[in-house]
């Protein structure tokens, strides 16, 4: 429908969605299947585009092979769940019964133990099969207000699996489940920068560094500047503006993080900026075409869902459980929900969500449109 | 408006949603006021049918008298408030201003304590009028959606309440309520089936048969082989297909908490069952027509359910509280909210449920009238 | 568009909303700002009236000028971010963008510490900014049942800080906020109402209207008769109706209290009034037309809303955190969305809200027109 002008060349048939590549897979079954498993991936970023998964799968396995296979198992299941289910093929397509999936094996394989286990990925099935049904169901829900149920179906799924775990014998909790009493310890919060809890301090500038490209690997449960490094190089190949806020918004999360005074070992492996980087690059571009205003909103958010990070995390203390990316999902929900109450921002629709780069093209064509029709009326007919 | 054809007799009259009997009691106040108290006990099982709530009500009885006394209290009071309230005459008429009620009255006579006191009876009757108001709200709120509220009113009411009385010199809280610190506790887990903490193991077949069937009362706050016995065959009475079900979701709740590795002491006395009985009953057959897909997510919801149980009941324990039927209804919201997102599944609407053999007699008279519809255009006129 | 018949004389002018003042302000843009912001402050108990407003704040400072002050920033950053987003001037105007920031700023001056610091300040103004966004995302998500969000905007805000700030260096909490073990302690409660936990028991006057007039001025952050005085007045002077139902659900609040057998000295200082009132008053005359019926189901709600007030507070034990405006809330939510399910109530929609009398007012006219009409066709033309 809408004209995708790509760039000549093959290196130009990469960019934004690939609609002519996609066309080409759909003739055979397989590689069809494999496209919109890789673009389920890409859309963990909101990018429908199967070079953007790929090179991030590669940076999880750079990271972990056993990460990068629990994630691909994950990602499958809730593929082939959602095929069963009889749920709208263009969507599917679009690899919106993917991107819970990935996340739900991605974590399990972090969470519960030992790695390779048979019983964990027995787990991993049933748990990204049932982030597919609340897929539909979250995405039903969440329609009357225009907007996409984002990675709630993974955050649900998941956790709804490790609190139980707490009281099964075959629940398979790993170490960094770890229930404790809240306590207010503000005061004992040990805020230099540093790889580990018992590691000397490094340098602000080795800190930050490892801080915004470990948070963007974070996102995938990885720890790792290449995967970061990788997965940045992904979204870039699919959008530039959305590989720059996804930078800015790991930024934003470290600095809140550092402004509020929060533990330097966390915010030197990423923790404060997986969440921000993508509701940043969500708001930027994405569900509001990039103006000013957006720009600023899209920081802003990414505050936001830092301080939620931060709030979340704590109240899971008594659980022992992680947050996730539920600061992600609640962040962006309070900037997206609202988008009917401003004239000041021009929103996207969610079904006409393609890039950053070809909203701005649109949003420019129509305003030319607007003012060429406009201007139509006071020439000669 | 729709033919409701019971079969021929006094015990055929018993059959589906008893129509032509409800249309008898109408002119007498008194009769109509029992039997729609009596169909709002079956509508906890999703029965519109007052035989099945009188046997029920025996079940309870039976168990205890205390139980069946703060049950009808509830039930009776609830349906009350809906009157005082204005709500419309038919839901009340179809039992819906009763179903939470009697839970109500049923789960705080046995977490209040002492039995057959006062200021218990007092908390009944409050609490119960309270779950009429969350009744029209949340009903409201979820015909967004086109689902029921399902026991939410219920849930809600009584742990609001539970919660507050920690907290209250007159709170009445009994020894079931007991707070405690969350810990990862899996590999203490013991997880044979025995009848109590400190009983000897049972056998795998008096294990399984106890679970089942005790699953089926403790929706019933009942902890009876005889009460589940006689809930079975109150459900039978108004449909075969919804008793089979029931029995199915007990057992593979059973079967979930036997896999997870459960506390065996629990799952023989049915805390495994209640949940997943109710949304496998509901979803298989009584939310989709009956099919084989229909009958195999009811299975997947039963499964989805019982890790919802172990879920909200770790979540709970730093309050002490009981999951109650959170699990049920969170578990078939999800199921049933997607239902407008497959064209594999046949779902009946809200206001169209009668039994799951009618839903299947309409759906295939449909079936026919739309064949002999297009078999007509070949025909001669 | 509708007549706002206000008394003669000065005195008369400020009944009411004040439209007339409104228009006379209008012309000034630094005015226009104050009033809003003034009106803002009445919005938190439902008086679009900006001389509610200003006693009030006259109220809060006499408690404590630095309550007063943050106060203030937290009004003024809620109302200004309002106004940057682009958001409707009339509901500005109204000062919808001004109710949740001042509670905010009230709110976070007592949780934090020390008085007069910089950095709580910045935490206010950017917190009471954040409630802006909010209050823009669940007044939509709200529209959909036409509802407002009440305070959720605040209490959502607030609480994530607070949380988050456990676990953060420079989070600035001040020893209200105090986590512990959640323990069913019932039967240690000492229910005699005295001023403080050693203070000696007071007298059941004297603490009852302690309790009813502290009451009134917790809503505010404020613990003090005085306020709580100034602040009836204030709503007095737009709505007798209104101040009546504050001063019975203050009461209600406490009686509940009494009656579950809460802490003395919460009651005595108003904790179990505050959330009660606001509640009393928004059903009694607000959201509903003042009838006999509306009236009593305005006491049902505040002793809702009291026992939501002992669950919230319960809850957030482990958190240490406050119960905020929280129960007032959802007990208003609830006694609000059924509105459609009953006739024997007669709502006001929430764009058409004024005051209690006007409502009264417009209810009488529209009976009278009705009656008038139906005459008219049994007189000669």
């Amino acid at each position: 429908m809408s004209l995708r002008p790509n760039g000549g060349g093959a290196l130009g048939m990469l960019n934004g969605t690939m609609p002519r590549w996609q066309e080409r897979v759909e003739a055979n079954p397989v590689a069809d299947f494999v496209d919109y498993c890789l673009r389920g991936v890409g859309q963990v970023v909101f990018m429908n585009n199967p070079v953007t998964g790929l090179l991030i799968l590669v940076g999880m396995f750079i990271a972990s092979t056993w990460l990068g296979t629990a994630a691909i198992i994950g990602l499958v299941v809730s593929t082939l769940v959602g095929i069963l289910l009889g749920m709208d093929r263009a969507l599917i397509r679009a690899g919106l019964f993917g991107f819970n999936g990935i996340l739900v094996g991605a974590g399990l394989s972090l969470f519960l133990a030992p790695e390779w286990d048979w019983v964990v990925i027995v787990w991993i099935v049933l748990v990204s099969g049932f982030s597919s049904i609340l897929m539909a169901t979250l995405a039903t829900l969440f329609a009357t207000w225009n907007v996409p149920p984002f990675t709630l179906p993974f955050n649900f799924a998941t956790l709804i699996f490790l609190v139980a775990a707490l009281q099964l014998a075959n629940g398979q909790l790993g170490p960094l489940v770890n229930p404790d009493a809240v306590g207010a310890v503000g005061a004992e919060i040990e805020t230099t920068l540093r790889a580990t809890e018992t590691g000397g301090d490094v340098g602000n500038l080795e800190g930050w560094a490892n801080a915004v490209m470990r948070g963007i690997s974070q996102l995938f449960f990885a720890n790792s500047l290449v995967a970061g490094s990788l997965i940045i190089v992904g979204i870039a190949v699919a959008s530039r503006i959305a590989a720059g806020f996804a930078l800015v918004g790991s930024a934003v999360g470290m600095l809140t993080g550092l402004a509020l005074g929060a533990d330097g070992v966390a915010i030197y492996n990423g923790l404060w900026g997986f969440n921000s980087f993508d509701a940043c690059l969500a708001i930027g571009g994405v569900f509001y075409v990039l103006t000013y205003r957006s720009a600023a909103l899209a920081v802003a958010c990414a505050v936001a869902t830092a301080v939620l990070f931060g709030a979340i995390a704590a109240f899971l203390v008594p659980w022992g459980l992680p947050a996730l990316t539920l600061p992600f999902c609640f962040g962006t929900l309070a900037f997206t929900i609202m988008k009917y109450t401003t004239k000041k921002l021009i929103p996207v629709e969610p079904e006409d969500i393609t890039t950053p780069e070809e909203h701005l093209r649109r949003h420019r064509a129509a305003k030319a449109a607007a003012r060429d029709g406009s201007g139509a009326q006071t020439q000669p007919a």
